[in-house]
C-alpha cells in the first residue's frame, strides 16, 4: 500500500434503495470514485447496508466513511464497535437525529449533514410564495377562473405588491436564514424572531430581531421556519393570528404542528388573512376541509422540500464532504453533538 | 434670485389623476419638494396637466421639467413651442412611445423613463413562477384539491425541481435581462435568444446566447420577454411549441400576441407542456376556454406588472431622476431617440 492510498477514504453506503437511487446519479458516483474506494456488492454496484447486524463484519471493519441517508440503520454504541476505522458519518439527507447516537461523537467520529442543501428548495419555494402572495395570486387566479374577467378580484380591496412591505421570518433555522438571505433580492424589510438568535447576527443578515408578537403585528407576510418541537406546537394559535394585520399573509413551509388549524380556518374563512400552506395539521387535510375551496388559501401537498433533481443536491453535497475528508480539509457542514437536542 | 435657485428644477406634472395618485405618495412628494419647485393648483395640490392646449401659457413657460405618466398628453412640436425652458421629460411609467415626439430630442430635451422599475415586479413574478413551475406547482395543487391525497399527482411522471435545469429567456429586454440576473439565485443554466444581443454581453450576464429553435429544444422552462412588435407576433407558434421538450414549461409574462393560443391549447390539453400565462391572446380569454380548467395551466389576469405599492416605485424612480437633474448629474435611465423605433 503506497502513501497516497492511505488517505483515500473507504466508503460504505448505508441507506434505503430509494434514497440511494434518488440522491446519487452516475455523475456524482463517478466523481466519488475519483477520490474514494466504494464498497461494492457482487454485481459491482455500490453496496447498500440496510442493517448493520446482517452485514459481514469483515466488510465493516475497513470502512472509515459511512455515507448515510433516508432509511439508514441507527448507529449506536454496539454497532459502532463493529467498525475499526470509522472516522466520519456523512449524511446525504436532513437531520441526523435518528441516524446517529451521541456516543458517535465521543468516539471521535465526525458527522456531516446535507441539511443545508435540503434547505435550498424550501427557501426558494418560500421566496416564490412571498412574491406571489404579495400580488394576491390565489385571489386573482380564483376570480379570473370564476368570472372570466381580468379584474374579477377588485385590487383596491387589499394591499398589492412587495415593494416596501415587511416580511416576518419566524425561526432563524437553516431554512429561515436562507429565506432571509433570498428576501434581499426583493425591496422588502425583514423582521425575524428566534429565541436563540442575537440581534447582531440578525442585523448582519439585514434583518431586525423582534419578539414574536411584535413580528406578527408589524408584518405584511409572516413565514414560518421554526422546528417542530414541543415548545413550538401551535405557536401560531388564535391569539397569535389575531395579532396579524388585516389582509396579512401566513406562509407555512415548515411543519403543520406549528399552526392551530381550526384557529387559522376562522381567520381565513372570514377573509381577514391569506394563507399559503405546504404543510398542515393533520396532513393531508380531510377532503372536506374548507381550506381547499377558499380563494385566499393555497394548499400544496408538502412539495417545498427536495424533490426530483433537488434530491441529487443531497448526494452532490455529501460527496463534496467526502472529497474534503480525502484532502484533509475540514467538513463544510459539521454537526456538533450538542445540536442533537434542539434540532427538529 | 440667488444662485442656488437657478438650478432648482421647476416641475410640472402631466398625467392622469389615477397615475398621479397611485405613483406618488406623501413621502415621495415631500422628497421632491426638497429640491424642486412644483407647480400647484388653487388648492395647493400639485397641478396636473391633462391637456397642454387648455393650460395657461404663462404656467408652462417657466417649466423646465415635465413629470409625465399614464394618461399624459402627447408632447409634439406644437406643444413643445409653448415651453420656454423645457430641458427634461421624466416619465413615471413604462414606454415613452405615445408620450413624446422624436422632435423633443432635436430640441435638446433629455428624456428619462421609469420603465426599469416597471420591470422589477415582472422579473420577480417570473422568478417566482420559474421556481413553482419547476415543482409542478399547478399539477400538485389541482391533484391535492381533487383527491385530498398528498400524492394525488404522481411525482415520478415528470421531472421535478429546479436544480440543474435549463431556463430559456426569449428576449433580452429590460425585463429579460433582469430575469437573467435574478435566475442566478437558483442553480439553473440560462440560455437567451435575442436578435439584438451579442454573445459577449449574454456571457457577462451568465447566459448563453443561442438561436430561438436551439433555446426551445434545450430548455426545461421557456420564459418570454420579447416586445410585442409585428416581427414577434406568434413567435411561439405550433412549430416553435413542437420543438419544446416533453414536460417543458412555457411562461408568458410579456404580451399575449407572442403566442399562438390555439396552438398552445393543443400542446397543453394533451398534457405534453405546462403553461403559466399572465397574458394571453385574446385577453381576457373567453370564459369557456379549456385553459381555465387544466391542472397543467395557471392563468393569472395580467398581474405581473406594477400593482399597488409597486406603482409607487415609478414615482420614486422619477423623483430620483429629478434630483439628479437638480444636482447636475446625468440621468440614470435616459431614453435615446433611436430607441423609440424598436421598443414596445
Amino acid at each position: 500500500m503506497h502513501a497516497e492510498s492511505a488517505t483515500r477514504p473507504v466508503v460504505c453506503f448505508a441507506m434505503s434503495d430509494e434514497a440511494f437511487r434518488t440522491a446519487f446519479d452516475g455523475a456524482t458516483l463517478d466523481r466519488l470514485d475519483g477520490f474514494a474506494t466504494v464498497l461494492r456488492d457482487d454485481t459491482g454496484a455500490p453496496l447498500l447496508v440496510r442493517d448493520f447486524g446482517d452485514t459481514d463484519p469483515d466488510v465493516l471493519r475497513g470502512v472509515d466513511t459511512l455515507l448515510t441517508g433516508w432509511g439508514s440503520p441507527y448507529l449506536d454504541a454496539a454497532t459502532l464497535g463493529r467498525f475499526d476505522q470509522l472516522r466520519a458519518v456523512v449524511h446525504a439527507a436532513g437531520s441526523v437525529k435518528g441516524i446517529v447516537d451521541p456516543c458517535v461523537w465521543d468516539a471521535g467520529v465526525v458527522v456531516s449533514t446535507a441539511a443545508e442543501s435540503n434547505a435550498v428548495p424550501v427557501a426558494e419555494f418560500t421566496l416564490a410564495t412571498v412574491v406571489l402572495a404579495a400580488k394576491r395570486f390565489s385571489r386573482h387566479v380564483a376570480a379570473y377562473r370564476a368570472t372570466g374577467d381580468k379584474r374579477g378580484f377588485d385590487e383596491s380591496r387589499l394591499q398589492h405588491g412587495s415593494n416596501g412591505i415587511t416580511v416576518g421570518v419566524v425561526g432563524a433555522s437553516r431554512i429561515g436564514r436562507r429565506v432571509i438571505d433570498l428576501l434581499h433580492v426583493l425591496d422588502v424589510s425583514v423582521l425575524v424572531s428566534d429565541p436563540f438568535l442575537d440581534a447582531g447576527e440578525a442585523q448582519s443578515r439585514g434583518a431586525q430581531l423582534v419578539e414574536l408578537p411584535d413580528l406578527l403585528r408589524r408584518s405584511d407576510i409572516v413565514t414560518l421556519h421554526a422546528p417542530a418541537i414541543p415548545a413550538t406546537r401551535h405557536l401560531i394559535d388564535d391569539r397569535a393570528l389575531a395579532l396579524m394585520r388585516d389582509g396579512a399573509v401566513l406562509i407555512n413551509t415548515a411543519r403543520g404542528s406549528l399552526v392551530d388549524t381550526p384557529a387559522l380556518e376562522r381567520h381565513v374563512v372570514s377573509g381577514r388573512l391569506d394563507a399559503y400552506l405546504d404543510v398542515t395539521e393533520p396532513e393531508p387535510l380531510p377532503a372536506d376541509s374548507p381550506l381547499f375551496a377558499l380563494p385566499n388559501v393555497v394548499l400544496t401537498p408538502h412539495i417545498a422540500g427536495s424533490m426530483g433533481n433537488e434530491v441529487l443536491r443531497l448526494g452532490q453535497v455529501a460527496v463534496d464532504e467526502v472529497e474534503r475528508l480525502a484532502q484533509g480539509q475540514p467538513l463544510r457542514f459539521p454537526v456538533r453533538a450538542s445540536e442533537l437536542t434542539h434540532i427538529a
